[in-house]
């Protein structure tokens, strides 16, 4: 940890930090600068001991800035394990170098409609059914989703096509719930930071799927998956949907795709793209999905929806059957394509 | 409403675009372009009808882009409620002209430390006071409030010092809870599309004081203070508390003042300007607050601690007592000033 | 183009922004909406009628905003050109299909440095020489480059090693003397509205490699081609070379990859990616070149260095020999397996 | 200097890093974290030195990030120069306490335009004279300004009327053109970093008004300033102009205020804000200067135009004449109010 003084910070507010790092239990390193001085903790902290001095010296007389030199969260870095997380429900595994390709609507509107999509998913090669039942929308005169039954009509779809299922859970109370109907539990965008969420999310054990806020910093979406797994849940699946763009007038949002080599890095945790979300138009949805693969991403969640004409919720980003069918023969060629020339 | 259709779209695709408004009973008028197309729907629709048509039509072919005329947003409309929404608690009226203070600490950390804080607020005129029971922390780590020792504390020390009283609420399940212990419900900026506990605070008829989230536009933040409104109840404020920071280095977040007006114009709910997050750092607040005054603001909320040193959160945006107390005779003495000017 | 009245414009005010439009020889269609009404001009202006009509309209009372429902830029517009742009030179062909690279050090700091880094690129494959003579330095105490020596030094080498170049080009002033000693002007991120040097550009009819700047809009960009272009010269290739981070701690920019389907979509002109620039970090580069490629760009420009730890600029961003030459042999034989992909 | 190593860099890495420092005359101090190590460099670096012991070691492996805890301008910095700057020219002082406004149309149209603007200006109580004879326009359509006409009209008018004047200069090779003609030359926003235009601005030694560029940083911005200083002109005034919005729906774009007391902190120079262009919108320009007034602006820069119905460019933000005049009143007025209270 580095303490940063202000400019013409007196020697005794110097040290005056320096003592109160002494009195924590460890030694301080002064660094005289150009016009401020730097003190060093040069020591191994536990995340508690570093929120806990931090959140002392922060107030000290004095201090301008503190820079934590280690990453802030501790299980979700590659740091504490080495090994890529693999996370396995149904047939599926997240992680463990296959792309996943999770799809399906928007919106569960009917069983009718839910049933055809998850059928086109899985014939085309899909392996996780996505759709939602419970819908945030920014507008409350919007379509919220079916609900209850929505998620029965995702479990009775799910079992009848014989794939694994996801759907959004919007609150902690919620999840135990949801948890009965479905494979794994999708956190949105909006929910990144919904703290009471994450700890039930956590508790239940079951795989999460959290999607990084809109203008979330990469290490706060990390703390975001370090709340579910404080909880004793190692189980979470990383998803960049595109950050909060600087220019709305082309695409909804800005893909992020460097995160995916980022996160990477600094996270076992497997990494999955939403193209859809993260560029809001369908006829870039393909582009950016190859691309995400080849970027390293362990998958992606796309939209299709059996009649996007006809969808109750953002039709404009959903893929057409046939769309769909020819974006996954084109990723399943390209992924064999990369396999064979790594194998080379 | 304007559907703009992209270029090249072919005459078909126009005219089935101009059908399907025709069969929803409006009259489409073909406005072409140089390079692409607009249609416009010459009619006051309502909310649903909006989304109605532009759910149909975002997933026609050839159709590029659906831009609404009308604003989204209904009940926080000024257009709906010429005069200005007046959130009344207490002996507090916010929104009437006056300038309301809500100041106190970031968490309630003691019995003692929150009376005290308490006794600072009320004896240096500020209006309602506020602190944490429920702490939305990036980090699992990090301290988290006292929860329900919290909210009892907060009661009894605000009918104690005679102050009325002001906490967070972070999810739906919580809301009568949070309600019985308080006077105002705080919605915090990670949690301001966080729409079931949007919907509970809607119900519970209790004021709620909605914070902007931090990468949310004015449309969508008018938006969840509709959420609210739809449930009934129109007892909304609105919080400007900073942006999303193009540069982090001096301030925490971008203070988005023009958001003053901007929301005065469009919208007859009460606005307050939060200096404490907006700037993150406790020597910009007084000029951000004095500025805030001068813009339009109804008041604002700033974090004040009786040892910022000694804080378990936010110390570094803290006012110590005599800078609250400096702060509060310069803002009340400029709210004299400027009441003097407009006399005149 | 759509003029939106403000809300509670008066009849008069709507009365005469359509007599006005009506003056100018085209006819408004008036459209009431629910809160504001809307005023169409169905007709196809071209760029100074639009130009004309929007700043007179902009400033009548109870006008709140126009819109134009075509595009601001017309020569870089693929609705005006609807082939691809091929821009040679030497033996390049940006455009063609293939898969340019461009690559070298971020300044010439020495002939040696220069040959080596040179003879590199081309036997790895490359395609371009890039390399600074005159540098943007955020610092005025940074190394500024070497100026007319460094483009004697670029013009030599590249006749040695037989290999095009490309060099940046700060000012309209200096546009002839660079012409004279290499293929490419390249005008960088943060001159990329600096107009007399567009102008001076265009002028010289060379062609010109246009870096989007740090907060550019996808309009923006392309009208700073537009003033290019307007000079009559059609040779622009456009560079997204990331665009400004939310958060900088892991990449120095955002790397905007769906901009290349947009910019291919909506314009004619060949689309660069550079993700040296874009991400920052040396080995980021490799994933993100490859994602550029499957996204659909026609190219790369990345930073390369004999010996990165002793560069004098940006060496943390640059590819080492080796590093460069395995990025090299990948990309290549990426390319062949999607051509071959694309063939079956 | 504090270099944070990678996670995983080896002891050799490290003892590299500090060997290499050790040669170039420090002594580095090694600081073992709980994740990576970081190397501190306890001593007074001058700029020189930061450049060139963050470039060797930016390069060398293992290394993961260089943090200066100094910050990177030193003649624009306060620790350099203790008092305020007070740039002196005609009978105008900005920085001296006073609230300097300058005001005038976007653009010089003629010179009957300008007179009549001129005249308004100074007698509603401005202190200089804007208008704008090279105009930076976004597309290569629109009005780009009278040139040489235009500045020998600003001259003209500005005698005759008897007040200061200002005008921005494009291009480094105009410097001397224009500071023949006019008393401050201004660098656009989109200039900010046009380095040799800044180097030309510092050589003219005339008052320069530097705009902040729309993504600049603190740092980027007062390292521009630099530029100009490091060629002996101290003479140069900041301006706040707005950053890149997140929402362009409403404001252009969003004005950083809070920038006011963080420059005046950092910084010796004076600091102008300009509402006109910070938020694009007229009716928003009188809250916002006023609210920059009060958060300790050295002054303001306002559009107004005889007839902003009639402007050639940006009539939308410009203030009519009665609304300047009511303007300046009230700014006069709340002006006189803070020193009365700031004597009490």
């Amino acid at each position: 940890m580095i303490i940063t003084m202000a400019m013409g910070a007196s020697s005794s507010q110097i040290d005056a930090v320096a003592d109160a790092i002494r009195e924590k239990g460890f030694d301080p390193l002064v660094l005289p600068g150009q016009d401020r001085t730097a003190i060093g903790i040069p020591a191994s902290l536990n995340a508690d001991q570093r929120v806990d001095i931090e959140s002392m010296v922060a107030n000290m007389e004095g201090v301008s800035k503190v820079t934590q030199t280690s990453r802030p969260y501790k299980l979700a870095s590659r740091e504490a394990h080495r090994e890529n997380t693999i996370v396995s429900f149904g047939d599926v595994r997240v992680g463990d170098g296959s792309f996943v390709v999770m799809a399906g609507p928007c919106s569960i509107e009917s069983y009718d409609q839910f049933l055809t999509a998850a059928q086109m998913v899985k014939s085309a090669g899909g392996n996780v059914l996505r759709g939602g039942a419970f819908k945030p929308r920014t507008s409350p005169y919007a379509f919220q989703g079916l609900h209850l039954e929505g998620l029965k009509i995702m479990r009775a779809v799910g079992e009848q096509v014989g794939i694994a299922t996801i759907t959004e859970v919007m609150s902690g109370d919620m999840v135990n719930t949801v948890a009965e109907y479905v494979d794994v539990l999708q956190i949105g965008a909006r929910s990144m930071q919904n703290f009471p969420l994450l700890i039930e999310a956590g508790k239940s054990g079951k795989p999460v799927f959290l999607k990084r806020g809109p203008s979330a910093t990469i290490d706060e979406f990390l703390l975001a998956a370090e709340y579910v797994m404080s909880q004793g849940n190692p189980n979470v699946i990383l998803c960049e949907r595109g950050i909060v763009a600087l220019d709305k007038a082309y695409t909804r949002n800005t893909l992020d795709l460097a995160a995916v080599p980022v996160l990477k890095e600094h996270s076992h945790l497997p990494v999955i793209v939403d193209p859809s979300h993260g560029t809001g138009v369908a006829r870039y949805v393909s582009p950016m999905a190859k691309a995400a693969l080849v970027a390293g991403a362990d998958g992606v969640m796309v939209e299709m929806h059996p009649n996007p004409k006809e969808a109750l919720s953002d039709g404009s980003q959903a893929l057409t059957p046939p769309q769909f069918e020819q974006f996954m023969a084109e990723t399943r060629r390209l992924e064999r394509a990369l396999r064979d020339l790594s194998a080379t």
